[in-house]
């Protein structure tokens, strides 16, 4: 009998946030937390994505996926020649942090790991606010993929897809985490993977405006000034 | 513009002959030939499909998975404590052969080269030999992944999936690569990886019976007898 999820954990706030929300969701039903390292440059969130998958008493499964590398030219995400772009995330230069069809590839290997263990849903933390840049995290793609998902894995336990955020913005899951009392300090959202966070980049632009927006106080330290 | 196409390459007969079929229909367009290093223990025709890559000019990209190792168990294509099935490929048995949503995950991540190299079509050699076990390696399957694929990547020059050989048999697929004139030497289909195919796994078994359906002379060498 299928129990548990299966979540995609990055490390950043989304998906930690998922993670709080999935474990009251199944109660003590077992979680995989997965993290893939893709040789992005902020590899730090996985040390994050590590300590909330021992909090949430699931296991921690790491993907080494740094194979696909070679595939990913043009992204300032992996490659170190590239610099990350500085200001708000919805900007069109936020397309260079785009990895093409990661969403795909990390969302396909954890259906195999749920199709594997059993497991009744694949959870991700696809948002709102990641519409504008990102194809591949709006609610058709969620919508066609989970199909895809069903009619392939037919007759062997196939996986529900699960975006429960797919609808929402940002400051309402910083607003939810809030609620289910997330310690913001286990997650990391910086690109540049520094010692602390650059306040920047795009995500950490994003992750300020997210908690000013939810009025929530944001304990996150930052190297430079809100860029606007 | 786009041009070209990504091809999935196991080394197997049927990808090789969809090699074949796609390079005549690209002419002197750019071809990537990917193949996947998952942990099979029949890792040998991974160098089959190094040769056919270089015979067609098109550049062979070698993708490491044999991190997901982990989340395979249970299937006899990589686990050696399990032995593989005899018999005919079709078989309830063969479901052993499964590794969970395989399919998706490389199609997923030669859907991402496609994008990164601007190639039109991502090409896979699933046929109708394959339906009965593989739920992934049906027509309703490979359409709605399709429709993911474009959905997903919108906007950043989304390739199309295509399965040429979808609706028709492997011994429809030895009659192509007879007619173009595919060198048979050049692929490898035994489970087991040894020296020359053992002719009783459900691939030995299933490559026997498509040239002979087909009426071609099989010119491969197998270690037994046919299992019927």
């Amino acid at each position: 009998m299928k129990q548990g999820a299966v979540v995609l954990l990055s490390g950043g706030m989304d998906s930690t946030v998922v993670a709080y929300h999935v474990r009251e969701l199944v109660g003590s039903e077992p979680i995989e937390f997965i993290s893939f390292n893709y040789g992005q440059r902020h590899k730090k969130e996985l040390e994050y994505a590590r300590v909330t998958a021992r909090a949430l008493k699931g296991e921690h499964v790491l993907v080494d996926l740094s194979g696909i590398n070679s595939l990913v030219q043009g992204s300032a995400l992996t490659s170190s020649d590239i610099p990350v772009p500085e200001g708000h995330y919805a900007a069109p230069t936020m397309k260079l942090t785009v990895v093409p069809n990661r969403n795909m590839i990390m969302l396909s290997i954890a259906a195999g790991l749920a199709v594997s263990r059993e497991r009744g849903m694949v959870v991700c933390a696809v948002h709102a606010g990641d519409h504008a840049v990102y194809p591949d995290c709006r609610p058709e793609f969620i919508a066609q993929l989970n199909e895809a998902i069903r009619i392939g894995n037919e007759g062997f336990g196939e996986p529900e897809l699960v975006a429960p955020f797919v609808y929402q913005t940002k400051a309402d899951i910083a607003r939810r985490g809030a609620e289910l009392g997330v310690p913001w300090g286990d997650t990391w959202s910086c690109y540049k993977g520094g010692l602390i966070h650059c306040g920047k980049c795009g995500t950490c632009v994003e992750r300020r405006e997210a908690f000013q927006l939810a009025g929530i106080t944001d304990p996150t330290e930052y190297e430079g000034s809100l860029v606007t």
